[in-house]
């Protein structure tokens, strides 16, 4: 028995998000045990992977090609897991549990984890520029600007060192929103740009999703910082809790008071959610991030 | 009194190397002191800037635009850098003095020189894709693959970590060799690959460029070796002198002896020879080779 003809001609059906990860890590064979402990736990044990279903859903909602999203999705995840990597060592945050398990320094090691976190932004490069390698000349120019601006010494790098140079200026919330735009904006606005470009979206549709980004950012670090102070290790919170004041770490909540806070919180979701219907207005694919919105802004309802 | 029209359309001098760096830096403006103090220290107390002039020599030497090649050069001191600063953070060799001078972890602390590192090597990535993005397909993706290959878990990273747990290995030639391989050999190979994939090398021409990165890359990190051993640290040596033998890192002559270490580098000289002449019988701009392939065997003469 043979297969009916239009079975050969179907495309093969979209990896899970997760096994996206998989596909695209580096090769482990032959790594140091240590590196490799680092990078397998990176892979095998993901977060939310909000980054990661993002870039896919604006990819395939733009038509973007799937191997094409697939990869800039995953590179998205790749630096977003080595920021956190980065973040959680002694010298950063000093944490010493992430997603409910130990930091990788505590299992591996702090040479193994920076050196993970190195091979997992090298990946990202190389998917990066795997999924461009066709595009045209202006639309590669502008991934390249992408980049440098989300990830270099203007975006996540800057606000990583300006969190931890935090405890020597006075925390107010404009302080505190630059740390936030450095770091959490700068990773979003990845996320949203880099399909939009592959998608060669227009202008003013860019222009909306960096303006989403930096809400999102400052609503997304907003409502971290509240979980820091409101719960207790018992929970399971995704990093060590109440190390922001325990740290002198930027925290909205820190610097206002928590009703401050919360009203500027529920602002952000307001601006946010504005930039998202600007955007369905250009054209309904769009509303495929109103899910997002959803998602992102849920803890607000019980803050 | 007006110019002269020829001088007008004379091309504008070529940068002086050290220069270079300080033109393709990352923007300090506005950035975090102790990041700013990592990145400055970088660009302006360069080192011998051995792999920046050697690829500027090989792109001259192959009519590439000086532009490319100069992005190019200042991409590859830029990884080089970067991977200095990690090196000698405490969970790595944990050294106290880099080019005569306090490591940047010393001066500026471990959380600052790790970010520090990471501008760099995201300043690289945005140099490499603004020095290709007008190639053609085949030579962008040549580029994306021997960036992956030297940078990522096949190269660097994997060298790195090599070396850290080479403590737990016994010593053997071929282990020392191995984890040189991966780092000081795979940094020579970009350097050396850049430039030629960008003035469209052949494939025979290639393959003798990465033969030659392995025996540089041995013959130089065994020189190293050596110089660790015999040097006091009042010397101002590049490194802390004698951490080699006091970590447990992989050093030729600690595994060797130094007769047996002194008659390998002299047959390492003789291929890394070789191997240049073999390129130069490909094209008589390849000479630009020997000059370099002199400076890095010279210290042999005295060991």
């Amino acid at each position: 028995m043979t297969a009916a003809p239009h079975q050969n001609l179907a495309a093969p059906p979209a990896p899970a998000p997760g096994s996206l990860l998989q596909l695209h890590a580096p090769a482990l064979g032959g790594l140091e045990p240590r590196l490799r402990g680092v990078l397998a736990d990176a892979i095998n044990q993901p977060g939310s992977l909000f980054r990661l279903r993002l870039v896919l859903a604006l990819g395939r909602a733009q038509n973007v090609d799937e191997e094409i999203a697939g990869r800039l999705a995953t590179a998205v995840e790749f630096y977003h897991t080595a920021s956190l990597l980065l973040d959680d060592l002694p010298c950063m945050d000093d944490a010493t549990t992430r997603r409910g398990r130990p930091c990788a320094h505590r299992l591996h090691g702090e040479a193994a984890t920076i050196l993970g976190a190195l091979a997992l932004i090298n990946r990202s490069y190389a998917l990066v520029a795997e999924a461009t390698v066709a595009l045209p000349f202006h639309l590669r120019t502008e991934t390249t600007e992408t980049l440098d601006a989300c990830l270099g010494c203007a975006g996540l790098v800057a606000g990583q060192a300006r969190d931890l140079a935090f405890a020597d200026t006075p925390p107010s919330p404009r302080a505190v929103g630059r740390a936030a735009m450095g770091k959490t904006a700068a990773m979003l606005r990845l996320a949203l740009e880099l399909p939009a470009i592959a998608a060669g979206a227009s202008p003013l549709e860019r222009r909306q999703l960096r303006r989403l980004a930096v809400y999102w950012g400052l609503l997304y670090q907003g409502l971290d910082d509240l979980r820091d102070l409101r719960l207790s290790a018992a929970t399971g919170a995704p990093k060590t809790d109440g190390r922001d004041s325990a740290l002198g770490r930027p925290n909205l909540a820190l610097a206002t008071g928590l009703p401050l806070a919360r009203a500027r919180l529920q602002h952000l979701e307001k601006l946010a959610a504005g930039a998202v219907r600007e955007l369905v207005a250009c054209g309904r694919f769009w509303s495929v991030l109103q899910l997002f919105h959803r998602q992102l802004s849920a803890p607000l309802d019980s803050v």
